[in-house]
């Protein structure tokens, strides 16, 4: 009689016994979740039915075994890279996404510049942190579709790209993922952990560096939330045969001075020239550091910098994908500055905020069909230490329509506090999970 | 910044945040919940997003007040039958469904009988339980499709109805039913208590008795369970100014000795003479004692079977709806008997084990679409308490082909239980929730 649920109501389809069993708290077999997964991407199983159970799994979570399978099942619903023809070792970061996070732009040079490949498979960013693929297509030229064998040519060449992830990576996430955002259920860590995992490890790199963002204007908010998820991606990876390490970093204030794309742009180039501002200088340098000891890559970062060699290594890599390292890039035709409303020390200066703000004035989308400005973002001229005077500038605000102005102004309301007190400084490497 | 959730992922739609909210432990507002069910029946709500908004109520309930105003909603969504011109007062019973529950077929006719109107909205049987429908549908030419005012006339002349309800009766319920039914999200109690409710008050009755069952062969196997859905019902009845009183009944063996349509009604009419198994009769009397205690009508029920009153108007009822009640009624060509595994007292008969069985026989139905039997079904031979003799027929199932009886021998089991002690007598009636 195991056919007959409570209540009689005949189950049509496996689905409703596997929602149930989840829902019950029951664990699902790796054939269970293998067929699940395959069964979703190939449309034999509902939306409906699918969400209901991504909900289940909010609640109930994924145990270790099962989480392994729904992520090897994620890989397999698509093609995992070889690259095994890329001559130095493989080395890739992913980030949880922060506000004025332009740190892959300085890294993949800067680690291929030490003797390590990155291949960096991205994406666009939606919401109030921005997408390194938007960044970088504010150089003129740059392309972000590379086919696998242009991918692995620039790999073996240069020894870095940065592109945008081709329809057969984990197609299973890529619908599943779509399904989450209009169904609220993107908030379950077996389910970040297996999205993120399931596409670096189909990406092919040997090894992944996490940055995973701890603060108000990251994804987790929380230590222990991001320390949970950092433990869940790296394990994942490891048991993959990825060697996998995570840095929680703080994101309570943007990282650097620039949010927006083309902004953000010139300040990564100016930390390739050993000039950025010196909180994005250390975490680059620390994630680098991390990144060529797991590709066991004898090197120093921050001499690459100093040298000139990852400035190189950018040109090249931009150039390799299409794009004009010396053109100008695109400057949004009008700006406002915000003002200090008193005098003191800068107390906080919120991410999310600085983000919301970021976004609204263009910089990025709502719905992943949006275009963006490429222009557009914000400029901290003052941050968290810095001494200002009442009505001295302390951000910059562009955008290619003034009518963007009065919104983004709002979304900074209440996020900067300026006070007497010099606060202490806040570290900006938190963690650190192998 | 409020539009903005955790991670910065935009809310394209409200729904989104409405499903986060519930997920998150949160309470909706009467506007929103008035909004969702209205945008769901209307298809602006898409399946998956209330489907994860299903499991999320799953986990978090509703708080009374948001059950009222779902339940309003539901309500809303169609049309109240207005039942002002029905002469005497009008009281309904539902059953949340047994094995071998005919009741329905007896109490309206002996309700109706003593004085009371019983304006009875009823549905065909899912699963291992049977549908009230189905069963009188086994009369030749009985009619359960009545117009609105087929229904009213039925009510003002004999007395009582069954009738199926109509398109415009609470068709949010009916969308969302067969969303939960397909996505594990059926057995959350403020959803089947609005469910239940939302059409009973729809059908414009005064006063409503429900009998909550109880048991192995129920929806709800625990008596805790059964007490909160009945208190969560009666609630929902009183406030909608519908008396409203539950009984929970006991439903580990099948009510009677028929499991099945025709052999149901055949029961049933037994028993409207005043010759139907004990338990039955038992069950059927407290609830149309309660009945009249509601519509506030004077009337002696046992009398009424006794008498022939209950008969003549169940006769009266049938044939108003196009049925012949002098017809012989359809028997299955094959039968086959289960004989005594041992000597000694029946100590259980599994309701679910004879409902599956039933159902297997072909008196049941696995998905909405599927035929029934009118023929097929179980007789106990036997009942817990009876001595039995090694080899004695304790039960005689009927089908239409002989295929089906392995199927259904199987599904019982482990479903009977003969020992040397005379069993406890179970009381059947176990509780009143008014």
């Amino acid at each position: 009689m195991i056919e007959v649920p409570e209540g009689g109501v005949a189950a049509a389809h496996d689905i409703v016994d596997l929602i149930r069993a989840k829902r019950d708290g029951q664990a699902l077999s790796e054939a269970e979740i293998a067929w699940l997964i395959d069964a979703y991407t190939g449309g034999r199983i509902a939306d409906e039915q699918m969400s209901a159970l991504a909900m289940a799994v909010f609640f109930r979570g994924l145990s270790p075994a099962e989480l392994r399978a729904w992520t090897d099942a994620m890989i397999s619903s698509g093609r995992r890279t070889d690259l095994s023809e890329v001559p130095t070792p493989t080395v890739d970061k992913h980030s949880t996404g922060g506000v004025g996070d332009k740190v892959s732009l300085i890294l993949a040079p800067l680690v291929a510049s030490c003797g390590a490949a990155v291949p960096q498979l991205s994406g666009r960013g939606l919401g109030h942190t921005g997408g390194t693929l938007d960044k970088l297509e504010a150089i003129p030229g740059f392309r972000a579709g590379l086919s696998a064998s242009e991918f692995v040519r620039m790999l073996s060449t240069v020894g870095c790209a940065i592109a945008a992830a081709g329809a057969d990576l984990a197609p299973a996430d890529r619908k599943l993922y779509a399904l989450r955002d209009v169904t609220g259920t993107v908030e379950s860590i077996p389910l970040i952990a297996s999205s993120i995992m399931s596409k670096k490890i189909a990406e092919g790199t040997s090894a992944l560096v996490l940055d995973v963002k701890v603060g108000s204007g990251a994804f987790m908010r929380e230590i222990g939330r991001a320390r949970e998820l950092a433990e869940t991606m790296v394990s994942l990876g490891t048991e993959s045969g990825v060697r996998t390490v995570a840095l929680l970093t703080a994101m309570d204030s943007p990282l650097g001075r620039a949010a927006g794309n083309a902004v953000e742009v010139t300040e990564a180039v100016a930390a390739l020239h050993g000039e950025g501002p010196a909180d994005l200088t250390e975490v680059t340098l620390a994630l680098a550091r991390e990144m060529l000891a797991l590709a066991r890559v004898a090197g120093d970062p921050a001499a690459a910098l100093a040298d000139g060699r990852a400035y190189a290594k950018y040109r090249d890599m931009i150039a390799g994908q299409g794009g004009d390292p010396d053109a100008p890039l695109p400057v949004a035709p009008h700006s406002r500055v915000v003002p200090a409303a008193e005098s003191g020390f800068v107390r906080r200066m919120d991410a999310l905020a600085v983000g919301v703000a970021a976004w609204r004035l263009g910089a990025g989308r709502a719905r992943k069909e949006d275009p963006v400005s490429a222009g557009a973002g914000v400029i901290c001229l003052a941050k968290p230490g810095d001494r200002v005077e009442r009505g001295q500038p302390i951000l910059e605000l562009r955008a290619d329509e003034p009518a963007r102005f009065e919104r983004a102004e709002r979304a900074l309301d209440g996020g900067i506090e300026i006070g007497p007190e010099e606060p202490e400084p806040a570290p900006l490497v938190l963690e650190r999970i192998a």
